[in-house]
This record gives C-alpha cells, sequence and structure tokens, in this order.
C-alpha cells in the first residue's frame, strides 16, 4: 500500500488502514521507519482540525486500571463516541508485555467497532516507546477518534513519558488506609489532574470515600497551578465493576480541557510538548552514535584504560571526542 | 609557574602550589582548562601510591554539618593526619554559595595547616562541579592528604554525584520523632555507609538515641549489600560541639575501608567510579554541542517549527542532526 493511500485511509477513519499504519510506525526496520516518517509529514501537513482529548492513566497493578478503561471506554461509545487504548510499558520487553499485552482483559472494549485498542510494543527502550506512542496518538487524533487513553503502569519515569504527551493525566487509586497515602510518590501526584479512587462498590465503599477525603485533602495542600480551574485537581470516587461515576469523570475531563482551550492553556501546552519531544530526540539521535561502531567499540576500549588508571576520565573523554566524533578542540574547550 | 613546577610542588604538599592548583582547574578559560588537563595528566602519570580515604558527607540544613566537619577534622589533624574539605554544591551559582562559602564557619579547621578547605566554586552546570571537585580530590590525594571530606548540601542529585567520586558515604542526622524518619529518602539512605545522628547531648541526648536506633532499624531491612561486612551500613550518634563519638566513626570509617580493601571491592568500586566519570564526560562532551553555534540557533528555530506544528518533531529531529550534527541516514535509521 503506498503512503498516499495509508494516509487517505487514516483520515477516513478506517480500522485496517490504521492498524497498517500503526504497525509501520512500530517497525524497527530502516525503509519502515522512513516510510513511517513520510506517513507522519503528509497527515501533519493535512490540515484536518481534528484533536482528540488525549488522557494519561496510570496507577498500580490491583487498582482496577483495565477494568476501569474497559468501563470508561464503553460508556463513552455508548455516547457515539470513538475511543483509541495505547500503552506505554517500560516493561514489557521483559515481562513479555505485562498491560494491554492480553486481550480478553478488555473483551468487550476490545469488539466495539468505535475502539481500538492497541497494546504496548515490546520494546527495551523507553525512547523508542514514547515516539510510537506519540505516533499512535497522532494517528488516532488524524483518524477522528475523540479520546486516546494512554494507559501506564506505576513505574519509574514511565509517567512523565505519558504526562508529556496528553492533555490531561488521571491516576487511579484503591480504597486504602490512611498511612498507604504516603505510598503514592509526591511527584505523581503533582503531576496529576484528576484522582479517582477506584473500587467504590460493596464492602470498599466508605473505604474508598474515605480515601478520596484524605487524597482531596492532600491536593489542597499542594501549590495551585496556573493551568487548573478552581477546585482542579480534584479527587473523585468511582465503581468501574459497577459502572459508577464513569460519566462524572468524564464530566470533568472534559470541564477540565474546555476551561484551558478558553484560558489559553491548552495550545501552549501542546506546543511545549512537541518542543520538549524535539529536544529529546535530538538528545538522543546524538548519544545515539555513542551506541555504533567504530564510537562503541573505542569508548570500550579507553574505559578499560581509564578503569586501569592508564589515563583520566577527562583526558580520555576528550580524546574520544576528538578522533571519533569530530569534535573540534575550540569546542572541547568550551563545554567544560 | 610551569606545569612541571606545579606538579612537583603538589606532590610535595606544599600549599601555594595546591591552592594555586586547585585555582587553574577550576578556571573555565581554554587555556587553563587545557594546562589542567596537562597537570592531571602529569600527576595520574606519577606513581605517588598515595590514596586518602574518600568520605562524602550529606545532611539537610540543620544537623550541623560544618561543626560536625570542624570538630571531625580538627580531630584528625590532632592524630597528625592531613585533612582535605571539598564541598559540592550546585546551588552555589544562585546563592553565591550556601555551603562552606563563608570560611569563619569553621575557623579553627581553616587555620589549621594540617587542614586544607576548599569552598564550592560557583558554578551553575553540575556536570562542571563534578570534574572539579574530582579534580580537587585527586590534587589533595596527589598531596599526600588522607582524609578528604566532600561536603554536599542534601539536595536532589548532588548525593549521587559525591557518591559516585568518594569511597563512603556518611548521612548526618538530626534527632527527631519517630514520623520524621520518613523524611529521608529510600534512595539516599541506600546510598549511605554510616548514618551518623548528630546533636547527641544536653536535652536532645535521649532523642537523638532514639533516633539512632530508629535508623538502625530501618537500615536492617534494607537488603545487604555484597560491598559491606556484618554490621553495615551503620548507624551512630555523636556530639560535634562536644566532641563525642568523633573517633568512633574514623573508627568506624577505617574498618569498613580495610574490609572492602581486603575482600576486592575498594579497587573495583575506584575503577567503576573511573568508568561512570568517563562515560558521563563523554555524553555531557556531545551533548554540549547542542549548546553551541551553529546548533544551538538551528535548534532554537526548528524548535518553534515544531512549536507551530509546521514540522513533526521526529523529522525535525531528523533534519538537525542530519545537517548541523554530520549524523549519517544509516546511524538516523538505526537509533529508532
Amino acid at each position: 500500500m503506498e503512503i498516499e493511500d495509508l494516509a487517505r485511509g487514516v483520515l477516513e477513519g478506517n480500522r485496517r488502514a490504521l492498524a497498517r499504519a500503526i504497525t509501520l510506525i512500530e517497525s524497527g526496520r530502516a525503509d519502515h521507519r522512513q516510510a513511517a516518517t513520510r506517513l507522519m509529514e503528509r497527515l501533519n501537513a493535512e490540515d484536518h482540525g481534528r484533536e482528540a482529548l488525549r488522557v494519561g492513566l496510570s496507577g498500580t497493578p490491583g487498582v482496577g486500571k483495565s477494568t476501569f478503561i474497559e468501563a470508561f471506554g464503553t460508556m463513552l461509545t455508548r455516547q457515539g463516541k470513538r475511543v483509541g487504548v495505547l500503552a506505554v510499558d517500560p516493561s514489557s520487553a521483559r515481562s513479555g508485555g505485562s498491560i494491554l499485552g492480553d486481550k480478553t482483559r478488555m473483551e468487550r472494549l476490545s469488539r466495539d467497532p468505535n475502539a481500538f485498542i492497541r497494546p504496548s510494543p515490546a520494546q527495551s527502550h523507553l525512547g523508542g516507546v514514547a515516539r510510537r506512542t506519540r505516533e499512535a496518538i497522532a494517528l488516532l487524533e488524524a483518524a477522528g477518534f475523540d479520546a486516546v487513553l494512554v494507559e501506564t503502569v506505576g513505574v519509574g519515569q514511565s509517567e512523565t513519558v505519558v504526562a508529556e504527551m496528553t492533555d490531561l493525566f488521571c491516576l487511579l487509586l484503591a480504597p486504602a488506609g490512611g498511612d498507604e497515602l504516603q505510598g503514592v510518590k509526591r511527584g505523581i501526584m503533582e503531576m496529576a489532574d484528576l484522582l479517582v479512587v477506584n473500587k467504590a462498590d460493596g464492602e470498599l465503599k466508605s473505604t474508598a470515600t474515605r480515601t478520596c477525603s484524605d487524597y482531596a485533602g492532600a491536593l489542597r495542600l499542594l501549590r495551585k497551578r496556573p493551568q487548573d480551574p478552581e477546585g482542579f485537581p480534584k479527587a473523585m470516587t468511582v465503581s468501574a465493576v459497577e459502572e459508577a461515576g464513569l460519566e462524572g469523570v468524564w464530566g470533568e475531563m472534559t470541564a477540565l480541557a474546555s476551561w484551558r482551550k478558553d484560558h489559553g492553556h491548552w495550545e501552549t501546552r501542546r506546543a511545549e510538548q512537541a518542543r520538549y519531544w524535539f529536544e529529546a530526540e535530538v538528545r538522543e539521535g546524538l548519544l545515539a552514535r555513542l551506541k555504533r561502531e567504530p564510537v562503541k567499540g573505542a569508548m570500550a576500549r579507553m574505559a578499560e584504560e581509564v578503569e586501569r588508571g592508564e589515563v583520566t576520565a577527562a583526558v580520555a573523554a576528550e580524546t574520544l571526542l576528538r578522533e571519533f566524533l569530530q569534535m573540534p578542540d575550540a569546542e572541547l574547550a568550551d563545554q567544560v
């Protein structure tokens, strides 16, 4: 299929074209990568004017993330909305895909014609996962999807990565005693626009309500951010299994999105994110040279000389930069 | 003064030569930098066989770091040992030097002929501070100092930087209620070889003892590290103002150092650190190209195009890498 046909298929919202396009951007082959770049350029040039609400979703295992996404996504498709679900999973290379890997986890939503679920590609490298996910978001947006949910597991840096590619960040939490509130890292709390306490049903209902007000109290202690209207970030309870509170979550998401659009924060944020990823790709691309021959081998040999104390780290680094990475002496002197 | 004279002066333990050498390595001027590199190479080539005990010291403001260093350093010089004190302070560029900046803070030690105190140079860039501090450590070692204390404030990444250039890491703590124990980040705890609870005097004595046993309990929960003998990491109390417990701290430090030397961990660690800094310098040197013209200007222009949505982040990054950083297409395809 030619790039032009593929682009048109995506813009028409054709599921088969979309699936092929995502497969293309996920490929590591050099010719595929070039084709993918042309496809993304072509779609970027098309002034389709479509904008999905990009929602980052995080939460530690056990909070009921997939049950929530299934119920939340189905609620949206029932309203006639089209929903994409992607995953950023830095652990998938090791575990073979710990999230979204098993499609049966969201059986109902995966059969829904208005939903498009894509598991995280097995990939060791968070930078590579990040680019593929950003491109998949752009594809879903070009295909006219209304919401794109980007799921991540609550580990390490993946939240930051997801927050830098989404419009809203939603942290899913389980009902818990007051002591466990500490378990959520402050950095993650500060990143969230919505804290959603799941499992507000059955025996856990009152615990969920209490947990929610604990978090609401903790949120009030955070410094107000310019991109937030009064009352945000917000904590709320839902029951994914009873499908309760889901419209409320969507209501808060769209209210926040509208406010940010009206107050100029939306476009600014997307522009900042584009710059962030551009700069990250440049840095990563440059550092990738160190992993390639002949630099890789030279670096390993020189590291051993440094370990043996035959040369200082500074001199070895300067030698490598000059001889293998073509850095002129003027630049070397300046970098100190 | 010629490099050779300067090197000889440092090796003779001449204070004036040492001070000049440190001034040289701290200079940002290109010709100074080249001279500093030659000096460090010259000293590295000299098989002086001297090895100082390099001790990283951290603790939040208020724990009595300078009082401790003054008392601890004076105790060592009284034993005839020569002690160097350096500082890694990433905040000093902003604050004008918040630690060690005021020599009166350690008035007694700074007048001690067997001590050499050097405040942190004003410098915005943690990488630059790191290199200068490593080179200053090497200078003090070449000059025959027995111990080098590298002080840092308990903020952000500076502990990691200091731990990567010292043999032992010592965390200074204040007496506190059990709840506040949580205030020490787990990552910092795991880095420490010794936890020293200061101010074990007067009214705070019993609180200090309790705090110490709380920390000892917390340490027992950490996974045993291969580089530790039984009983380490260790928590202990001192009183810097009453000069109590300081010999004990030195005793534990030297016992740990001897055990690690006997069990092969010492040399391995120093070799790993040398490799770490070599690789860090290469990465930093390479990324420094992005801050220099013509790349800097091109990158800023392209970032604006990316922000306006005229080009995708991926295409802009590839263009910059190809046109301004001379990366061949083969490398670009591979880096994904």
